[in-house]
């Protein structure tokens, strides 16, 4: 039985909910899992909405097995559900329609520094089918996770950046990353990605920062929630965008902590929160639950 | 602009979700909210399932608007969502269809004996807006929340069960609740009730029980908690069966305790998240999202 | 039996609690409680440190009972406790010793503006005894708190700023604290108070601030953690110093919320999270758990 | 600098931290850390205690450092310490004193079954330097550890269980177990051990409990969980005893669960919880802060 997810956005407007699942009826397709969300804060601020084109929008997506009698292989089932996004497509103005296998199993490039917590996260989580996603490659500053990866049998490939110019390296980085993968993951990367370098990127890339955004933007953030005494550290996953930081928020966590904790204390029960609050987003990204709306994330439980 | 909670239970099949969004559609209905759950673990185990008779539960919820112009009063919209639920139950075979305001404003009456936390958060809770119900009266055993329901403007009703049979308490506490009523709640409510009551209640009863259940059924759930030196007490939120402590689970949660717990601070801290616990069930109740799913619930989010 | 809280604070050096206890053990006193900590942070940080001199800072909590066939009044055990606070200020170089009763009963005054849910916290936790301290008194900029103050039988002064200078209306509520309380605590209220007032206080200043500092610091919080797109939001105590939001944290917690949350349902939430917060960090000063270390707080659990 | 966690257990009467910490100041020892809890619920339940002994227990836990200057080997500090645990247990009656170095690093065998998330937890911290303890040995039934314990370098023992009747597999465990170890973890170790295995055993031995106990005593506790449709499942860490699953809890944990877990999904999101709490508790063990209190633990933080 051939399942999908079907991932749809577009402006709001009545009737969207009942337009895409009677889609679906029609083909004897069964919704397994639906989620929907309107973002009521995008509606127009001034007079009420006009009827039939409310502006807010609108985000959908939904788990769906075709006929297992009508699909018995998955060619033909492709087949179907490229209609069906064609339908869907010409049905719903301004839509983008996008449709995944489901389970899902993306292909995963992690970038990394010399710290490992984050690359052995993502790498166990992947071996044992919780990541929804493979890890295919690793790609990193440091000839340090070479043992890790041929243990695990996964492709390992040092870009140092000793000699290199920060846009040759950068260059180098994209070549060994390649473009048969669906999302980059930093797992603790410490060089900052340029905008050319995001410009390039085949995918979205995804970061894991070692604070509690927004606090503590920019380097040693352990350091300074030390010095500033506070009662919880935590961890930010997000987007990567051309402002440092500031990209699109997936997940954050927290640690309690108090006056005992060094900052070396810090560093190893944040390391903790980093590596389980990376891999929920990386989860969320492979399973088709987060949409981007404007500088925000929906991220479908 | 009328807004309805609309919730359909019945039998999974396909095109469920398509048949009831388009009853929406075509009356100009627009889905502010949907949830839906098909409970897979009730599909016949044996084989695949039948097409178009999966067998399994599916439960359904969604806040709906009417156009703003076709219900300029709330007769006409009762009128339209009257149709509406007529419409649904005949398309949808086996279907238990249930139409309530958005917002809520369930009618609630509390029962309780000495202890007043979970009274004054249900009170509290229903004056700052958050319950989205009412507390239209609280019903007691003991003399001691009168003054507290006078400064709320709450009706308040003593039901003493002095020189009472078990069985007339028990009719003068019905009395008491009357019939305008949409859910009881046992706020640390102390003695047993009966199955003749419960078939006798007006509505559904939630209870908040002292422990995290199935752990310390029964008596004194602290004081054994204490015994046994568990590092967490909590609290469970469920809807009131013949069986003591064994009804539908609603809602749980946990505070860490440790060694320097007497069994007096295990209830001081206890009562902190029974009081939310119970919080949380009844507001998920008042809203429609709880969903009876043989001795389990469906909670939604 | 009298018993007392003992704080000691001082630069570490090697045998400071024996030196203490064995003070509390000539007087055949008996530890009920000890909690100690010394800030290895403090240290020099060049070279080792010198023998015998460390450096460090040194805090010191004990609950501790005196005979209670010595002490068969009150009179008796605090000449006896005063008799000890003499030794240890002299025995013990540099030191700060303090003593009060345990359990604590701290006179708390509430400053609060029109939000009322930090102020039902407080009093209701007071009323039940779990502040280890006592509201006596609610200042407010306006007149809304009166029948609550009334019904819980506590003072309440309304110090109106209207058509007073801010020199003025702080002078007004300077003179309506009074002299006779041991900790003001500032329940979001929301005028800032100047250098001036904070030095003519009586007595420290706890402030419940509604981020997780150091997010987000200043006026809109949940605004900008809407905007933000933030996955959890929190709340900070802290003590009130000269610099705005910025005095050492005494306590924070979060909650996670998602993209369905309005800036205005992150009011809600966040209101919960705020008044347990002011109530942990309240009651934990009210018990002498709490040492300024620099700008940070050592807070003994 | 040598260093010694220091350990004392006796019942409780006045003065005895003056005793045990004058001993430290007399060696010029500095305390760097201190814990101390008295029991009160073992104080003799009537009549008020007896001047001098109050029955109750009395735990003590310091973390202490001898003068570098005096201690430039590591035989003059055992020999110093030597005498310290002499002086003590003298002048304490009825003592249990204990020394062991700081920071610890404790010998752990882990027992294994088939499932390898709470092994790779157990070597993982232990390789980072987190368990305050080192995996000398993994003790399996089935071959299937084999290439992960090759790849950290550590001896792996297989004992399969088939042909040999359960006393001659235990003696064969013990076997390969050894003496020259300090903890026992069984890291979801699948088999119940008699009571003769527990009196031979070298060493205390730790259990996880793939349950929040005392719910789900015994086996199938996820399948049990999904059928009473609880919305936490936990783990519970404890010592093994010979009564199963009622051995002195450690450290519990939960995580929140809904409608949509599978009992499948329970058991992984469970998962992660168990390797938590289990390496919190074998942290705890190896770093000395754990004591036996009767049927409960006590723990320090």
């Amino acid at each position: 039985m051939a399942q999908r997810i079907v991932r749809v956005t577009c402006p709001d407007r009545p009737g969207l909910v009942g337009t895409i699942t009677t889609a679906f009826a029609d083909r004897g397709m069964n919704i397994l899992q639906l989620d929907q969300f309107t973002d009521a804060d995008a509606l127009p601020q001034t007079g009420a909405p006009v009827h039939g084109t409310s502006g807010g929008s609108f985000f959908f997506r939904a788990v769906v097995d075709s006929p297992a009698d009508r699909t018995p292989d998955d060619d033909a089932a492709d087949a179907e559900f490229h209609r069906l996004r064609e339908r869907l497509t010409n049905s719903v103005d301004d839509s983008i329609v996008e449709v995944q296998p489901y389970p899902s199993k993306l292909r995963v490039v992690v970038l990394a520094s010399k710290t490992d917590h984050c690359v052995v996260e993502m790498i166990r989580r992947a071996q044992t089918d919780q990541l929804s996603g493979e890890v295919v490659k690793v790609v990193a500053n440091h000839d340090v996770h070479g043992p890790l990866c041929d243990f695990y049998g996964i492709e390992h490939v040092v870009v140092p950046n000793a000699d290199l110019t920060k846009e040759e390296h950068e260059a180098a980085v994209l070549e060994a990353i390649g473009t048969d993968v669906d999302v980059v993951v930093l797992a603790r990367y410490m060089r900052i990605l340029s905008d050319d370098f995001l410009q390039k990127a085949p995918c979205p890339i995804i970061n894991i920062h070692h604070s509690f955004l927004p606090s503590f933007i920019g380097a040693n953030p352990y350091q300074r929630a030390h010095d500033r005494g506070v009662k919880m550290i935590g961890a930010t996953a997000h987007y990567v965008t051309a402002d440092l930081d500031e990209g699109p928020i997936i997940e954050q966590d927290v640690v309690r902590v108090d006056h005992r904790h060094t900052k070396d204390e810090l560093v190893k029960s944040g390391a903790d929160v980093e590596r389980n609050v990376l891999y929920r987003a990386v989860k969320a990204h492979c399973e088709g639950r987060i949409f981007l709306d404007g500088d925000r994330t929906v991220v479908f439980g």
